[in-house]
């Protein structure tokens, strides 16, 4: 926790201003009924049926709002309040398009806080000088289409649009002709619009914030990411007949290699992480000495000499546990994005913010991708966190207290003030 | 390799009677033309038309050998040459029946070598103060029913015919309907037939003997066997945003088991092997800590004690593992066979006789199942194996030189006549 002055900006009288949590719960529940699965969960898969329905919903939220909406190329949905003087706004936003077993506050809550927040400002008369907008990204799941975060990165120009719309989905469909279909394939160009400063809103989706005990995250940036699969190839034969000293196991391979994994993790230390989520043995047969399995290995970490290092670390011991055990193994990289770093000043913001409302605070990277992270790179960019009860995310237990969507909602809105300086102060 | 002196009883004319390997090789080719596969390979899954074409086959060469036929309600096949005291036959054999992606040799030499010393004996008018008995067993592959071995565990009274009759295979048809429908239901009751001696010549399956060197293995027994699934339960999360600290990783739990399993093996040495041949993690995904993860483990020893102490060494580390990394690990037994030792003074006649004629021979233990670890709990068993070209068996390359498979004829030759005590000596 980040003890600190408050910052001169807050000592105003809009500090006191506050969300209204019943209405914004009010607006998560109404959300969550789209695509509703049993048990509490959501499954609204990007540019479905019910995508589009709960598009429908909050575009038509944000039109009693009074917000002025774009549609781009990619089906991005920005509703803007105008300010003072024109230019680029302030934006805070997120995705609603969920997983197929998903909660009810991934993405949704980041767009929905946001719109909580205009009515606020609507309701107390509160213009500021720069234009405030709440944007809705497509896909940023990546469940029904490759690549995750798909929209905001067309958005911030780092993804060419033809590319992206070209994409096939898991079921056959491609994106350009979902998009149509569902009446979302706006006309805006992607990559054209200017952002003066972006803030998103997000539940942890990790224990991190409840382990500590801590209210309000200021996200510090986005873990660097490398996706890879391995296949180890071995030889096939008898699991009683065969020596052990005479095997290629290649079973026995990548265990040692998840294993080592793992070790790898944990002697790096920091927020260095390692995953085996994905393995398979061939034949896999109880009897059978497996000729081949396939894995994967997630490695991540905020700082890019760090996670170059786990790479390499990584690729070192396999080699030499492919010697020992006279096995070949083979890499192909899924993914890979370097880290990205959140404005300092911006995070800071988010700090001093949350002390002053009088929540603990605590600067924390994020582990999973998020649109801020793309948007980071076409403008000053900070993320605010909020704890997730046992860490659950994409999960249809993922739950969040009232309290602590309130209070992120609040630190939200004094952030945004600040970026877009209200009028009335 | 043992050192040992001629036996007096090999001290005889009939011990340069040789088999014919030209015409072994012919009735294994004609044998293996009965559903041959791409690459050499043969698939006659017990009970299917291509079993029946086989057995049909098998049966036509008994009768031409002038061989008496029974065939129990199992569907086991023997055929008695009779000898000049009526009783219990010495008996040679093994199955016709083939894995999915099977060979030529495995099982099918064992039958068609008996058949092979029949007609030698019939062409130099040799006749035996005992019967000699030519037998194949029903489904000892167990590739299509549960369990393997299942004819001559039942021949030897071992399991309950009506319960193998009752067994639904994997393509939902039963024993009892497939013998009848192929026409091999017999009427003689399983259990009823006696046997003096028991013999089976078999393909080591297994790289020992090519990587000794060795010509001819005397096979001391069939290795102990334990089958365990291991379910680890552990709780699935985002692999970015949970630290390690946090992490309870059924993938990594599993890992973490197959490598222990290993070194387990390692360190008891002598014949103990250990196999995960079969992971798989839930849900799978690269991204996301697996919750759940279901393997096999095989353990095999020859010796009892050892066997278990493999057992609760392993158990014990399974619980280590799982405390220190938060899991939860059940286990259930798929298979457990005691080891089996064969008769000592058999196994001497082995070595002995080979080293008689000439050829080179070592003790072994099995690591595969074999019919014969069942008729040795009915009478004095032995097996004889010749080596396998890259240990490969299970496998469309399975191979076994031409001269391996007359020597190893011929040791079975020799070692009948010697229990079954030809009239001319």
């Amino acid at each position: 926790m980040t003890q600190s002055a408050s910052p001169a900006s807050l000592t105003t009288p809009l500090a006191d201003l506050q969300i209204n949590c019943d209405r914004l719960l009010h607006r998560i529940d109404q959300l969550a009924q789209i695509g509703a699965i049993a048990g509490g969960g959501v499954c609204r898969l990007a540019l479905t049926d019910e995508d589009k329905a709960g598009r429908d919903l909050v575009v038509s939220w944000m039109q009693e709002l009074g917000l002025t909406i774009t549609i781009d190329q990619l089906g991005n949905v920005v509703g803007t309040r105008a300010g003072l003087v024109a230019g680029a706004p302030v934006m805070t936003g997120s995705h609603i398009d969920t997983v197929a077993t998903g909660g009810r506050y991934d993405g949704n809550l980041g767009v929905l806080a946001g719109l909580e927040i205009i009515a606020t400002l609507n309701e107390h008369h509160i213009q500021t000088q720069h234009p405030l907008a709440v944007a809705f990204f497509t896909n940023e799941e990546g469940a029904r289409f490759h690549p995750d975060m798909m929209g905001s990165w067309a958005f911030s120009g780092g993804l060419s649009s033809d590319a992206a719309l070209a994409e096939v989905g898991i079921d056959g469909t491609t994106v350009a002709a979902e998009l149509t279909r569902i009446g979302y394939a706006g006309m805006v160009p992607c990559g054209s619009q200017p952002v003066k400063a972006f803030v998103e809103f997000h539940v942890e989706q990790g224990p991190v914030l409840e382990q500590a005990g801590v209210q309000i995250g200021a996200v510090t940036g986005v873990q660097g990411m490398s996706w890879q699969e391995l296949t180890v190839t071995g030889v096939s034969n008898h699991a009683g007949t065969t020596p052990m000293s005479l095997r290629h196991d290649a079973g026995y391979g990548a265990s040692a290699i998840a294993v080592a994994a793992r070790e790898l993790a944990l002697s790096m230390g920091g927020n260095q992480v390692a995953t085996v989520g994905a393995m398979q043995l061939k034949p896999g047969l109880v009897n059978v000495i497996a000729k081949e399995a396939r894995m994967t290995v997630d490695l991540r970490n905020t700082d890019a000499a760090l996670l170059r290092q786990a790479e390499a670390q990584l690729a070192e011991q396999i080699e030499a546990i492919a010697q020992k055990a006279g096995l070949n193994v083979t890499s192909r990289s899924l993914a890979r994005f370097e880290p990205v770093t959140f404005d300092p000043v911006m995070v800071e913001q988010v700090v001093q913010t949350a002390q002053v409302l009088g929540y603990s605070a605590k600067r924390l990277p994020s582990g999973a991708g998020h649109d801020a992270g793309m948007i980071a790179a076409i403008a000053p960019t900070a993320m605010i966190f909020v704890p997730s009860v046992n860490g659950l995310s994409h999960n249809i237990k993922e739950y969040t207290a009232p309290e602590d969507l309130a209070n992120g909602s609040n630190v939200l809105l004094q952030v945004l003030l600040q970026l877009a300086k209200p009028n009335s102060v």
